[in-house]
This record gives C-alpha cells, structure tokens and sequence, in this order.
C-alpha cells in the first residue's frame, strides 16, 4: 500500500458517519491498493464540523466545499449532503480533477443528473471517475444474487417485486425534516428509499425498467417544524406551528423491464412495524430468489431443478465463497449494515487504482434517476404508461 | 338438528371434492340448526359423475343440471363449475327457490354478476339465500384479521399490500386447461386467484376499492393442447399440437379504497417457488397485520403501543376464543385447507335457518367483479387510472 | 371396496373425535381395499356415548367395552382411552381375534407393553394385527423425512435432537385432570408427549435409543380438583380443593443410538408461547433435516452438497410425489392435523387386506415403551446412564 | 477525552482482528471517558506481529508478552490467545498493575480460573480491574433479553434451553487445529462455544446452574496434522498423517438452576447447516423470550397477558431505546457479529473510568469454569448427576 488517496468528505449527518467509518475500516479488513487518508471533512458551521472531524476521525476541517475542492491534497471528494446539492459539487469537483463518491439519488432532477453524467464523462478521459452510493449492492447477499442472476442460474426472469418499506412517519406528529422538503429532498420515499430498490432491481435483474404506471400518495399534508433538518427524525411538537410536507409519503408502480419481466415497486415510510425491509424478489423461469433486508444476512434462494424437494433455501451470505465476507468473519457470523459502505470503499479504491470505471457510474445513477421521474410523471398523469 | 336441508351440488372436480367434504364434516364438528343431505350430484358423464356420487358421498346423481334444480327434494343448489355456467344455473336456482352456493370468481362478466345480482335480491324477499364462495374468509386466521381489524385495533388504515402468488404454470409445456380458455374462466390469474385476494382485502380492510391502474401479461402464448380439461394442471406434451392462451398469466395492480387507504396487488402462477401465497398486509396508524397462505395457521400482528419492544407477533390461530377453531382441535394443532369450506357450509347453514343473509352476498361478489372489469379496462388503455 | 371392515371404537374425548373423522373421510379421498364401516361406539355412560356416536357417525353405541369385543359384527378395535385401560382391552381383542388400533402410549408400564406385544405376537399367527396410533408418522412431512433419511440423503447421522413444547399446564390454577394422575396416565409429559418424539426420533434415524440419561420436573405440585377429566385443559377454581400431581410437568435427557448418534430430547407442557411444537431435527454428514408441527406442512432441509450456496430450505410437502399429499388438494395448500389419522388409517386397512404388519407394530411401540421407563430409571438413579 | 487509556493486545488471529476493530472503532461511535491508544501488539513471529500491527493498527509491535507487561506506557492487557497461556499472562498482568481484558474461557482448568480470580480480586484493592470477555452478553438482543428478564417480564423461569451449534468440523478431514488440542484449548466444543451459551444463559436468566448431567462425544478421533494452526478451519489433507483428536466434537447436558429452573445445553460443531446457532430460549411463568444469533438483531417474545392474541414476536432491537443500539443507525439497519466487541470496549472503559467493576468479572467466569469442569466429570462418570 505505497501511494495513498487523500479524501475529503461533504456533511457528517447519518450518511457521513457511514461513510466515516467506511474510509477507516476498509484498509484493516481489505488489501487496498491505494491507501486511503481521511484528509479534510467539509460542513457549513465551523464548531460543528470541527468536532465531527475529531469524532469521525478526519484530519482536518473546512467550512467551504469549494475550499474543499481547491486543496491540492484532496484526490476524491465524497459527497454525503441532501441532493440539491449534489450537482454543483460534483460537477465543480469532476472539473478541478478530483475523484467523486456521491450519495443517491443522484440528484433532483434528471436534468441536474444528465449534466453530472456528462461531467462524469469528461472526467473520465482524464482517468477521473465518479461512482454514485447505491450502497445496497455491496450488502452481500445482493451482490450473492445478481452473481446468481448473471450465472443464468434463474434463466430469463418474469417477475421482479421490490419494496422498501419503512415506518419511521407514521406518527403525524414526526418532525418537518428537510427529507419532507421537495426543494431540499428531490421527493419523498420515491427518492430516499424508492430510487434503491429501483437500482438494485434493474441491477440485480441484469436489465432496464422501460417503463411505469404509478400512484403517489402524501397521507400527512403538514407537520411540527422546528425539528432537527438534520437527522432522520426525531418528535416535534404537536401543538406548534406546522409547514406543509411537499413530497410523496409513498410511491407504488407497476413497471416492465427490458428483457420482458413485468415488475411491482412499492416505497414507503408509513409501513408500520416494517423497519428497514428493502426486499427485492426475482422469478425466473428455473430459479427464483427474494432477499429482505431485516434479515440481511441471508438470500432466499429456490431452485426448480430439486423439485419435487425443492423449496426456498436460506443462504447464509457468510461463506469465504461469497462476496466480500471471506474478509471479515467465521461463517455465520453475520455483517451489518455499514459493511456495504466499506466494501463500497473497497471497490471505488480498487478501481480507481487500476484505471476502470467504478460502478455504480453517474450514468447508471441516472438511469435511476430517469425511472423516478417517469414515475413522478405517471402518477401526475392518472397514472398512464410511462416510457423511459 | 330437527330439519334437514337437501344439498344438489353441480361439478366434482377440486371444487367438488372440497365442497363435499365440507358438507360431510360440518355437522360432525359444530352443532348446525339444519341437516345437511348430500341428496344429488350433477354431471355430464354418466359413469363419471356416478363414481364420482359414491365416491364423494353423495345419494344420487343426475346428467343434466337442470333436473337437479326441477328435483322437489333439493333445497339448495351448490355450484362448483367453470364460471362461464354460473350465471345460468344460479339464475335458474334462485328462481325455482333454490338456496345457491356460487364458487367464485361469481361470473365472467360484470353484466353477469349484476344479473345473478338481481336475481339473489329477488329471491332474498321470499327467504332464499345466495352466497359466493370466497373461501378464504373462513380461514381462521384471515377470520382474526377481520376480527382485529373490525375492533379497531389498526386505527385507519394507510397500505393494503396483497399478494397470490403460485408456480404452477411455470412450466411452458403445462397443458392448456380451461383455465386458460377465456371463454370458460372469464380470465386467468386475474379471476382465479386475484379475485380472491381483492375479496379478502377489501373485506378485511373494511373499505371497498375505488379505482385501479393495471398491467396484465401473458408470458406464455401458446401451450399444448389435449391435456385434462378438469383438474388444475398435469403436464401435456411438449412436442404435440399446441392451442392459444387466452387469459392472462399475472395481474399486477395499484389501487385506491374508499377510506383512503392505498393499495398493491399482484397475481401470477409463474412465480417459481411460491406455491399457494395468497398474502394480505395491512398498515394502520395503531397497528399491522399481515397473512400469507403458507403459513395458513398463523396471523402476523404488530402493535405500535408496545414500542420500542414491538414486534410482528406470529398468533397461532388455534386458540379456543378464535374463529371456528374452538371446535376443533387444541391449541397449536393446525387446520388445513378445506377447513375453510367446511366453516363456510356451518356460516351458510346458520344464516339459512336464521332467515339472514349469509356473506359474501352476490352483491359482494358483483364488487369484486367490477373490480377484475376494472382492471381489465385499465390494462387495454395504456393502464390509465380507471374507477369502479 | 367389495368388502367391509367393521369398526368399533372404545373411548370419544379428543382422540375419539380424530379417529372417527378418520374412519369417515379415509375412504372419500383413497381408494381403499377394504370398506371401513362406523358399526360401534363403546362408553361408559349410556346417554353420552350415544349422543357421541350420532354427532360422530357410529352406527351404535354400547357401554361395555368387552360386549363391543363379543359382537360378531365388529372385526377391529380402536381404543381411544386412558392408557391404564389399554393392555386389558387391547389383549381382550386380538384373542378374540380382532384386528386392534391402539393409541400411544402402548401402556403404563413396560411389563403391560410386553404381555400387548406377546398379545399381538401370537394374533398376527391367525392374519389379526395391532397397531399403535403413533400418528404423526404420517404427519406428511415426518413421513418425507423418513423417506430421505432412508434413502441415504443424510449419510451416517450423528445428532438428533426432538422437542415437544406445549404450554398448557402453565397456569397454576389449570385443573388436575386424567393427565396429571399417574394411575390413569402412567407418566405426565414424558409418556403423552415424549413418546411421540422419541418413535418419531427412532423412526425416522432408523435406528433405535440405547441408553439415556434424564431429568424429571414437577413444577406444580397440586392443582384444583373438580374440573373436567375427559378433555385437555380446561380452568378449575383457584379457590377450591386441590390434589397433588403425580406426573412429571417435564421431562428432559440426553441419548445415544445403536448406530452411534447422540441425541438430546425434552417435552414440556410449560414452555409458555410454543402450542405444538413437536420438534425433530438430524445432522447427518451429508444433509440435515428439522421440522417442527407449528409449521406442520414443511419440512427443512439442507444439503451440504450445494454449499457454498447451501441453506435449509423449506420444502412445502404439499407436491403429488410426497407422501399421502398427492390424494388431497394442489400444491401448496396445507393439510391439517387430523390429516394424519386419515393417512393411518389408509395404512392400517391396506396393511389388513394385504395380511401385512402394519407399523408401528406394538413391538415398535414396546420400544417407545422401554425408553420411557428408561427415562424414569434414570431420573430416580441421579441421572445415571441407563440402557434400555 | 482528556485522558488516555493505552491498551497492549497479545494475539493477533481471529479474535485479536475482532479486539482490535472494537479499540479502533469505540471511540467514534460513543462517548467515552477515557481515550483508548492501540499502543502495541504482541506476538511471537517478528515478521508476522509487525505486519500485523500495521494492518490492525497497532503503534508498535512486541516478541514477547512479558515485555509488553514491563512497558510503563501501557495500562491495559488484552489477551486474544489459546486459554493455556491466559492465567500465566493475566495474573502477570494484574501484578504488574494492568487492567486486564481476558478472551473465554477464561482457563483451561478450574484451578487456573482460581488463581486468576484471586489476582483480579486482589487487584481490585488497587483499582486495577479483570473482564473477561464473554462478548455476547453485548450483542443487543441479549442484552435486551437480560434487561426484559431483570425487568420482570418473564416472572419466575421455568426452562432454559440453550444450543450453541456450529458445524466446521462435519469434514472429517478439516485439520487438526490448536482448538483439537486439549493441551491448548483445555476442551473442544464444551468451551469453545458451550461456554458462550453457559455464561449467557446464567446471566439472562439472573441464577446460576447448580449441577449437569452430562455426555460428551468426539465423532472424528483423528484428523490431517499440518494445517493452520492459527485460523478457525480450513481443510487439510486427506491423504497426509493424522493426529489425534483430544477434545470434545460435542457435549450435551441437562441442568438445574438455582432458583428452580431446568435447562437443557447442546454445543457441537457437527450439526451440519447451523453455521452460528447460539440460542438461547427461557420461558418464565409470565413471559418467554427466544434469541438465535444465526438472526443476530432479533429477539422473540412471548407475553402471555396478550391471549389469546399472543404470540412470539420479533423485536428488532434497532431501536434507540435498545441496549448500545441508539449509537447507531436508524431503525432496521442491523449490526453485525463485531459490535458486540465494540460494546464490550465502551463498557470496559467506562468501568475504569468510574472505578467499578467490568462485568464478567473473573469470578463470572469461574463459574462458567466450574460448570465446564462438571460436565466434563459427569460425562466421565455415567452422566451422573454432578453439583458444582
């Protein structure tokens, strides 16, 4: 590990805690071939940021992202703030020659995310790459299952269910945070945690939704302000002022994919008793597989060729064999949730040091991004066919 | 069980058999006001429907359903064949005085079902019931759900998610049954099992469905022809001659229910693995409850007010103060399919003698039909929302 | 079905019910070589046991269980009593040469199992068997079990280990019934429950308990008197007059097997929360199976051959090649309980008109019979290994 | 953070990889009061220890554990090899003035465990404090198990069911590992991962097991030598020398509580498709609780106040109330295996910080220890009945 990758990081909220600990725990567990130096961490408020670089580990501070992009020192800026502002700084970072690691979505809107494709690939010719932060394909079991998919062990696939269905906005009374706020969000669970499933299906199944048919839905029109724009949510109070919420509570479509498979989608934070089940479930014509995130550790995976005995079989993605955890534990010894940021850290430094395109690239992010507003278009249409 | 009531049943295929064990067992475990005889079964066949009389218990048999109903000594006809008859033999019941029991879907046609409609409203004034077999809503624990959902124990509810998923058409080479003639089934996956799952939500959830966007797909256009036109499947040769299908494979929709409430759905025999899961989920404010066939014995109930130590708590629905299964066996000794028919025989004997009306009324199942109108009418128009 | 078998049944509390629902349904769903008839019920009290045989479907009733053994009419004896009455009943038949059904346990003690066994010994001589109503052998998926094992699926098994997990005595104030009086019922949980896992055990490993080491617990020492003694449970009065439990509430041990298996067993009625969990699960070195009645309609497995991709998988016995399933409904939709005395008794008549031994044979069951005692042995004796 | 914990690690394989992800990893995810330096490691190879040091992030790197002891700059030991050398290290350790962080078993005798415990309770007197690192206990959901039962939620307990099963070992030609090697490992599965369930289950539970009756069994007696005898497995050659196996492949006891209640314990390596199964069930007269490590961040509860709508539902413990979990993720994003040690590093510190005592003491441990010891003399002898 001769030569290093100097990073600086955008927010430390939710995201840029995992991506903290994703840049100082990927060199322990995995061989990298650049070494990565958590060099400078960016934030608006000098105190704040300061105290979150000493707590998150980075070296030093700045409370200008554009300072940020001036260092010299900096090779890769990772950016972890809400999507409004993903297009100005990946663009500007793209252009001063510095790699980029981008959270998702992408951005707003798909004409934010075509300028930061094409940035994207006019860095490229300069072996500057950017990689958007669909974390959830580096969760082993869903990199396990599009290995499967791409093996032909499922032949060509008919059915493609996904979900994320979460329940953290039931109580009405749950803060207005700026994930509720169109300007600052892009739209509500369609963007947050719809734009997941989206990418990992089309990923997973190895083809492109070309087109949807969709209903949004906003159940709670206003709530508490005041709350914390920050974090994730956390109680107003209910007897304050209150502001309208301007995006989508839930996001369901009916889609087709390229190679012929019909698919349902279906985003929510009002799923109660549902924490986290961002399930992905493929059909096809031998095999089928289904994956929830609550039990993340594990892909369900079926195959018609033992039947008469045959029946879902719980694969514990823990196996030496399997993607990316022969680097951590004994099987069965189960990962967690940040384990996809660190191999998403992996495999950005990986490909960066031998010259190839990370993916998930900008433009496969906006692929995503293109499916979120054909759903957005659909839904403002009496939810007729939309192509993409 | 002084009186008696005098069953003629039309049809022994799955449905028949499942009936006629129903008949035969209700009275073994519950105390009915009505005795049941099983005087006639109809069918085509000579032979066949003999053997099959002895066979399933029946007193007698009759080649043509007309003489069934003309028979003084039947007191209520019991339909158990393709839908494309239903209309005409219940029609024909109810106007001779016939007590009916339509299996589902009620008919392949809205006008159909606003006939039989009608015609069960009329006979309704003068003491005759008709009644849909909707099946499903006998199931203790689907019966619970109801229960739960009735008490107002989930608070107003936010998400329907339900699902009927099987595999067994997965297979190109699967014969061509009539249930895959649209003339005979009215439609495919839609009718014969998406039926089921719209009763079942839209019963338990309390609230009927208003309007539906939709996709139908039909991934296999022709199958061999010849195989048996009676039972659910069989495997035909792959090499012989091979006729259209006619009716759809999966039926994938999103929907809006009159209280708010939004909904998924989805239905298809080609998701390889899935054998029989017919799955209800429902999000409330105060709490959840999901189902799935599979597990057929349990009832999955989130209670928001335990927080944060809840939990989806798997119920085995077998306790005493349960539907139905007091008179059964104890606790955690599970029932099986036809329990459900046999509860609904007991539901249907008791509104008989009571002079009520038993449920699913034809005009229940005249909703559930405009509902599959719907859907159909949506799919052939660019899946353009279309209301009920 | 030229022939009859005509049928007498002593005893109509749970058992009773679940045998006579066999008798009725075997023959509408099999093709039986012998045509059971319902001809007599036997009781005590004269007006019960009438009524009884009216809602259950016996033809008669008598109240002497030895006029039932004179009738010339009746060719088998079905005994569904208390196990203290089992040997007289049960030696009485087979001389008077009838074919004999039995219930499990086989006896109170071993020394009445063994004059059963010389009893049915000498009767099978004359073409007369006996079997014993170990019935979740035809539990489908326990008979699949078996089926693999047989056939080598699993190679050499080295650890089994067996549940039967019940909470129904958990209260304090449940009533001292039949089952909690060492007179009338031999053991408390070791012989009602244990028994079943430990033939299943030693059935499906194919090979049988050679010595145990065990434990016994009676948490609750006396329980209100007064309730009823026929059913299973049921609340007596805190208030009222108590007697002492002369059972165990528990029973636990571990185990060896004449083929070198270790196993470890425990049944309990106090395991708050688990209904029926009648659990068994072996390890072989090439596969493993489990399975476990609250989700009676699968079975377990994992076959080490697939690894890396290997995982238990959950076969729905429900296909047409599984054993007893292929008679009843499509794939997927589960089976019941009582199912498994309907397979009993498919076996037990094919086994008569066929002059074949039906298992388990009262030497199998002996067996049981001798490991149970084992069991107490060892309890009273420190723990002391004890061989059987 | 003012002031500064220097920490000395001994090991570096399996557990020093996990020891040392906690050190580095503790102080950016919670507040503590000391801040941990990873100030040097030591090992035998110089090669290997330096290489080591620099991948796991250690200042510096010693040959010798003595010399780590003599370094003035360190305050802390923590001891990640085979249990022969932990009494020698840690009771060197405890003289010198070093707290001490012991991996478990604590020993490889009972006598070894005394002579460690009276230098941890003489140590003690000078604020030097022992742990020992039973890591479990920290996982969350058994830490909200403990809590639930300290609570009172359960009431009195009546069973304890407790299995630890793995199955690396079902090769019979894996390699003869350090842990074959009783003269290293001081037993096999007993304590390797019996000891685990034994310290969980006494301190779920909140009583201690006060005689077993036990077997041990060893299936593969001899296996390859030459193999890694650092790592977990790996698999040796089959045709090469073998050695002798000299511990346990299994063991399995039944138990009593002190305050009453039974158990039954189950650790192999053998039961083939159980990758990490460490369970832990209790059920209590009010409550019961289910944990499986193999579905880390759930556990199962049973609250019988909620029939007859009760039923075992699956707390994810992501939730901000739940042990360690708030300084985490959002709800639903899981942890993984690692955590655990973590946790134990924040709770180590803040004892020292605040002068108490870190729990498990080296007296917890002893008595883990002793039970250890009496199984293994109840298996010597007949599996009579042995106190501890």
């Amino acid at each position: 590990m001769s030569e290093s990758l100097n990073v600086g990081m955008i927010g430390y909220a939710f995201m840029g805690a995992a991506h903290s600990h994703a840049w100082r725990t990927a060199p322990r567990f995995f061989d990298l071939p650049l070494a990565p130096n958590m060099t400078a961490l960016a934030g608006r408020d000098p105190e704040r940021v300061a105290a979150a670089a000493t707590k998150l580990g980075w070296d030093s501070s700045e409370t200008d992202w554009r300072r940020l992009i001036e260092r010299d020192d900096i090779d890769l800026i990772d950016i972890c703030v809400p999507g409004n502002l993903h297009a100005e700084i990946a663009i500007a970072a793209l252009e001063a020659g510095k790699h980029v690691l981008c959270e998702k979505p992408l951005a707003n809107s798909v004409e934010e995310a075509e300028q930061m494709t094409a940035a994207a690939e006019a860095a490229k010719a300069d072996g500057v790459y950017a990689m958007c932060g669909f974390s959830y394909r580096r969760t082993p079991a869903l990199a396990l299952a599009k290995r499967l998919v791409d093996s032909g062990a499922l032949g060509p696939i008919r059915h493609v269910r996904a979900q994320y269905l979460q329940d953290w906005l039931t109580d009405e009374n749950a803060p207005l945070t700026w994930r509720l706020d169109k300007s600052l969000s892009g739209s509500g669970s369609l963007g947050d945690i719809g734009a997941h499933i989206i990418d990992a299906a089309q990923w997973v199944a190895g083809s492109n939704i070309t087109g949807v048919s969709a209903i949004l839905e906003t159940f709670v029109k206003e709530r508490p302000v005041g709350g914390d724009f920050v974090g994730l949510g956390g109680v107003g109070g209910a007897d304050g002022p209150k502001g309208p919420v301007t995006v989508d509570d839930a996001a369901m479509f009916t889609a087709r994919f390229g190679d012929g498979a019909v698919g349902v989608f279906e985003a929510t934070r009002f799923a109660l008793g549902r924490k986290n089940a961002m399930r992905v479930e493929l059909n096809g014509t031998k095999a089928s597989l289904a994956f929830d995130f609550e039990d993340m550790n594990s892909l369900w995976f079926y195959d018609a060729s033992e039947e008469p005995n045959a029946g879902f079989r719980r694969i514990q993605v823990t196996e030496p064999e399997h993607p990316y955890t022969g680097n951590w534990w004994p099987v069965g010894h189960g990962l967690g949730y940040e384990h996809a940021f660190t191999h998403q850290v992996v495999d950005l430094v990986g490909a960066i040091a031998s010259g190839e395109q990370p993916t998930p690239s900008f433009a496969d992010a906006l692929r995503v991004q293109k499916v979120l507003a054909a759903v957005e278009t659909s839904a403002e249409n009496e939810s007729r066919w939309t192509t993409i």
